[in-house]
């Protein structure tokens, strides 16, 4: 989703791809296969070498940029010290690629979190489900997305496999959190430059469904100013505190307020260090999408306007199901709304696999709801209501 | 200008370059090289035969269409006889290659027209100068664009190179048109599908320097809702008499109306059969863009939206100058206003080239209108004013 932004500011875009067939392959002409953790893969990529890269793109990178945290710290220490600019640098990206550290730098910065705890085995565990009211969302520190790594306890047995894995030294350590009585979660998008220059979107309501994004709605509905304005607040002290450069998603939990008429608080949940879901509804209803904004941070160029087109955009996942008809997916784009933006990933199907989305903007909410939500559910192969 | 919108509804593009350094060869996957005009090179194309393409992709195409209308008829129909969708049809393409057959035909539909005449020599020009003032048009039938074949004479000397040519077998027939005293240029864009759904976008008012665009204006300011109603039903005719499939672009001329009192009227100046530069502000300014429409069309899916997403949009043309300042494109990017979308065709500096646009959008046309102009001047290497 990067390409179109790339394309129109006269950027070349090198990606490293997993594999010849996958989404970025479809769409970047300059794509080199490789892992991301392949240090002669990633060092060829920067380098732009003939051979790893057709002869008419043999140059080396300006910058280094990711679509994922998955890539090793001391590799992108050695890339650093090579004089290559990496945005976010390893120094940052490592807070969204180890919850532990993660959380001991955010309470550090006086950021709100929820409580929680380093534990090393059982018995710390239950000492901190003691402390929480006996329940607690634990999750592994390394490696985990999509509710994939995380898992609500009420004893240290329903997490009895990671400790034997990380005995075993297979397994990362756990991260124990209080399990938040929110109300609904939030998410702030941020960019920052390398200059320092910084700009937030609209706070966006995010609903989640088994862990996994499924709807998100710009602005939050409802939102208190009070509130909007800590939630902006506390992603520019995140971006920051932590020197992020490029793209920083930060989650939140809204909270009630502890006295009455109390604006509602927020707790930070997790951090995505690049472009992400809950700001996919920028592509159509921003100005400025997260993907130009990320490309503008980390080449160190002005950011662009982050105003709403439309009072209200929403953003509706499309999701695998468990049947096949998104492979007749343009059967299913001529069904949808004329009004609604189909963005569809060329990702083969898979129950729960993000396969695209659709954004829908307008002036009355309830009828933007509805049309994204029309819209998802035929291309994801459900019958019209 | 098309991929982002293939990409988006997970259509495969694959599109023949003129060489492998050209702006779509640079964000094209699938990009063989060839000739237009080189039926080997087109057939190789559809058929999508491995060795013309890379195995990854070798499968036929399900849809053949054109980004320029120099593509040979007889071609075009061997095509249509293997069975192969093409859009827009050689039927219809003929009166974009062709500007006598195209006056013939929309003088036939009754769609209004400046006066016009087929003129084969010095005799028949200097008959119809004697009838129109002493002053006329006159265009080469094929091959013109951007100004290029367009001169205004007074006499039939100033066209001699052009006779001498044709007789020689070597130019093609003159086309004289009346020089319409026009109060402005507009433009409609419209889409239709071969199974006849037609949508319109708002009247724009286009800016000519030296015939070349320059800007666009959407929608036109100040337009009479009579003569809008006028253009838009003078665009549907065309696109229906005609039998036009995918993106069409009628340029107009307004014209007083006879009457005091009476509404200005228009008269049809040429026809783009594909998405065109008046167009261009559909990108950042309608919910969908004549990129997207025109796919839609040609692959016989619904149309999307053609509501605006603000009240006004401007589109500025970056045009080379004889600096080649653009070659520092990101600098100038740099510069530019937050809030301009810019968009660069990734293609070398010559003087009057068209080498990107700028849109902007927003409600007051004043600072629209001087915002995407400064845009513009930044990128063509002009200092801030």
């Amino acid at each position: 989703m990067m390409t179109p932004a790339a394309t129109a500011l006269g950027l070349h875009l090198r990606v490293l791809v997993e594999d010849p067939t996958s989404s970025a392959a479809q769409v970047v002409v300059d794509a080199p296969v490789g892992a991301a953790r392949d240090e002669e893969a990633v060092e060829a990529l920067v380098a732009g070498r003939p051979g790893a890269v057709a002869p008419a793109h043999a140059a080396p990178a300006d910058v280094l940029t990711f679509e994922h945290e998955h890539v090793p710290s001391a590799l992108l220490e050695r890339l650093v010290a090579t004089g290559l600019p990496v945005h976010p640098t390893p120094g940052a990206l490592v807070h969204a690629q180890d919850k532990h550290v993660m959380r001991r730098r955010l309470t550090e910065l006086g950021v709100p979190c929820p409580r929680w705890a380093a534990v090393a085995d059982a018995a710390e565990l239950e000492a901190f489900l003691g402390s929480t009211g006996g329940e607690a969302v634990v999750k592994t520190v390394r490696g985990g997305y999509d509710g994939k790594g995380v898992r609500v306890v009420r004893s240290a047995r329903d997490v009895d496999d990671w400790f034997d894995a990380a005995a075993r030294g297979e397994g990362a350590e756990l991260l124990a959190e209080e399990k938040v009585p929110f109300t609904r979660e939030l998410a702030v998008l941020v960019a920052r430059t390398p200059s320092g220059e910084v700009r937030t979107w609209p706070v966006v309501e995010s609903v989640q469904v088994d862990g996994v994004c499924s709807e998100v709605v710009a602005p939050a509905p409802d939102l208190d100013p009070r509130t909007a304005e800590e939630a902006r607040r506390t992603a520019v002290a995140v971006a920051e505190g932590l020197a992020v450069t490029g793209v920083l998603a930060v989650e939140l939990f809204e909270v009630s307020g502890e006295e009455p008429g109390a604006a509602p608080r927020v707790l930070v949940n997790e951090l995505a260090m690049r472009p992400h879901n809950s700001g996919h509804w920028t592509i159509d209803g921003s100005v400025t999408s997260q993907f130009e904004q990320h490309l503008r941070a980390v080449l160190d160029l002005p950011l662009g306007d982050t105003a709403p087109r439309a009072p209200w955009t929403v953003m509706v996942n499309v999701l695998g199901s468990a049947r096949d008809e998104l492979t007749d997916g343009l059967a299913a784009v001529a069904r949808t709304d004329p009004h609604a933006k189909v963005h569809l990933y060329g990702k083969g199907v898979r129950p729960g696999r993000k396969l695209g989305h659709v954004n829908v903007s307008g002036a009355d909410l309830d009828d933007v709801r509805r049309r994204a939500r029309a819209a998802a559910g035929l291309l994801r192969g459900e019958e019209p209501a």
